[in-house]
């Protein structure tokens, strides 16, 4: 009865627009869904992010077919980390400067691997792992 | 130059001690750090479940050889959702009665698959998915 992996992974955002501009254009995530005032849904390899505006979902109950989905939302600077390949730091680090985000901090890992650290259009902390230092 | 997947997942907690218990012994994660007052680490299928205290890393920045891990840290009911085999729904449904956890709610989606809906320690919205509703 194990559970296999996490397949939604949830941000929160107040300007769901410019949600869908940074993580459509500049990180190059696949939209599925946007209900505009609610939430805003990404593909990203076997799981989905899920982006939601929590002055929507913490509020306003939602049902499918009569059953309910929770409330939730919350507020403040969350975190997730995407994985990239390694050989492909530099070809980030010029697509930062090309499109005028700002690296908050790049970190090398004592046993290898280097995170690349910004911020999205909310303020949550978002990094970018070039080889796999969770050995996962 | 693809992100291939996310590889961090984050909830947040003011109960390590708590959120250790609940996903471990109810949820059955592997945990693999703790670092009493700041976060609890578990690996999950190809990815990670990091739980942060967000007293703490939102306040107090954490350096590695020098370099900087950005702030972070939310309030408020944050989401996941983590996937299970379609065929284990009533061993969970037995589980979270043996447990004496409360389902908050249960979804049966219009194209197939059910929902789980409960509540962790600290009042995040998990939920335990039965079957490939997001075709991932």
């Amino acid at each position: 009865m194990n559970i296999t992996k996490i397949v939604e992974t949830c941000l929160y955002s107040n300007d769901l627009e410019a949600s869908q501009e940074f993580y459509s254009d500049f990180l190059g995530l696949k939209m599925i869904t946007w209900e505009p005032g609610r939430h805003l849904f990404f593909r990203c390899g076997s799981g989905m992010l899920l982006i939601f505006n929590p002055e929507h979902t913490s509020r306003k109950e939602t049902e499918v077919d009569d059953q309910l989905i929770p409330l939730h939302g919350s507020r403040g600077s969350g975190h997730i980390a995407f994985q990239a390949e390694s050989s492909m730091l530099d070809e980030w680090r010029r697509r930062f400067d090309e499109y005028g985000i700002e690296i908050e901090s790049e970190v090398d890992w004592p046993d290898g691997g280097t995170s690349i650290y910004f911020r999205d259009p909310s303020n949550n902390s978002i990094e970018i792992i070039f080889g796999n230092i969770w050995n996962v």
